[in-house]
């Protein structure tokens, strides 16, 4: 009977490698939908985040690959199109999935206008939002990079509050792909083109709505020291201590499980209570304290 | 002090033969915002409705003509982007002229799960999704045409109405583009590859969340007998047995005056008190009673 914030990755809607195809996306959100539903149905609220790499990556390649027919949309826009895409997929299947199981609940995807904004180098980044930079990826060559800004706040915590309620238990979907970035610019909102870490973006959004637990599922069931030496080891537990000496060490590889953790540190250090780290298979099981990697302040 | 559903049409985001070019849309819905807003600076609940036709269309448009790059989604899933890319955009438009006006109010999206669904014909609509059917349009050639059900229901009416609340005066930006369409099937909830006419869906929301009042913005001031001829005059009042005869006499032209005339009868013969058919110019001047074509029930 807990208040959690949960947050996917992109994995949990299109693998790595995997087909981009419509039918193998739904039918992978249906089983991602069927493992929330697990939490749902042992009595959590639930306000649910998730990425959208893959799937803005496609729309950008879309607009790219068209401007000659359509004027490209900037990145903030195709941000919003895809958190449409994903939320309305997975808005359904869990709907289906609540239906099929008796559960009588609501879902609601507030999905694109959801943005935490940040304060910092505003000018700097908008002027580099204007071409873009390109950086050489040892896994595939180059790619386009964009600015990743600290969130520090959600636009709409209002909205999900209202939303969250009291007692309905209302599924609320939001912040999809760390939500649009927006900065405020003469008093005005202005989309950004950049990339918000949707990991942080729970954490922002958690303490936005002053919700104390926060869920991260990835595609390991837990935290590892060592990971993929022979030396390797998973972990129950961790403090914030250790997180923070562990990510020093380079332990936790940026652009993997070292945006988790600091989200998890964030979280942890500005009102929230717990955290816990795992894949979605063992989600309800990681609530439950039995499986994951679970992070306390102490 | 009304509660208000507004409708307002493509052309009030993207014109024809204009350029969809980001910052010529985002300039147009500014405007678009500022007529809106003069509706709740006078001191309405305002549920917002939008069409998607020129949205919709380019983002089709990428899916198809990038299928060697990425699989295309279908007509749905679009649909959701194209709510997602305008409610972003109107939102944040919005809050802006809110912010410069002093207005103190949340502006919430449920983009694109609000979905009108329909039980007639479900079968015969799937199949015919498979594959897309071509018309001749004299206008300008062959265009795909997808079907045009008649919606019956807004899923998600409970958000709507949690979000409208009770005095806190939220605009709600909901069922974009008509909404997506869904049907049940076997229990569960599928979308369809189909387009619901933008003002059935509004007429349908109005009477979901019980509001009595429909205000329909499209690109002319008011209803004209023999629109376009020497004869042509222009109406400040209608009843619904008037409203009939003259559709039935071919006043009103299918895909133009014709479905919101539909729709403003439907509306009317299903608990709505009273209705609206304007442009956006004389938005605040007909909802107040001194512009527009007036619909009352008798």
């Amino acid at each position: 009977m807990t208040k959690l914030v949960v947050a996917i990755g992109g994995n949990a809607l299109q693998p790595a490698g995997e087909s981009a195809d419509p039918s193998a996306q739904r039918r992978r959100i249906e089983v991602t939908a069927s493992r929330l539903t697990d939490l749902v149905a042992a009595g959590h609220d639930v306000v649910l985040t998730h990425g959208n790499g893959p799937q803005v990556g496609n729309i950008l390649l879309q607009n790219e690959e068209t401007r000659h027919l359509v004027p490209p949309m900037p990145l903030d826009v195709c941000g919003a199109e895809s958190q449409a895409l994903i939320g309305y997929l997975l808005e359904q299947a869990l709907r289906n999935e609540f239906a099929a199981r008796k559960i009588n609940r609501e879902v609601a995807c507030v999905v694109k206008p959801i943005g935490p904004y940040y304060l910092r180098d505003d000018e700097i980044l908008v002027k580099k939002a204007k071409g873009w930079k390109m950086a050489y990826d040892q896994r595939g060559g180059w790619r386009r990079i964009v600015p990743s800004p600290r969130p520090v706040d959600v636009i709409e915590k209002d909205i999900i509050r209202t939303l969250v309620g009291n007692g309905e238990g209302r599924l609320v979907i939001a912040a999809g792909g760390g939500g649009i970035p927006v900065i405020r610019k003469d008093g005005k909102l202005v989309g950004v083109e950049a990339v918000i870490d949707k990991d942080l973006a729970a954490a922002v959004l958690a303490k936005a709505i002053g919700w104390k637990h926060l869920v991260i599922a990835t595609d390991v069931p837990q935290i590892a020291l060592d990971f993929g030496k022979p030396s390797q080891r998973f972990l129950d537990h961790l403090t914030i201590a250790e997180a923070k000496k562990h990510l020093a060490d380079g332990q936790f590889p940026p652009g993997s499980m070292g945006p988790k953790v600091e989200a998890v540190i964030e979280f942890l250090e500005h009102g929230g209570q717990h955290a816990v780290i795992t894949d979605l298979e063992h989600l309800a099981l990681a609530v439950a304290g039995q499986a994951g990697t679970q992070v306390g302040r102490a």
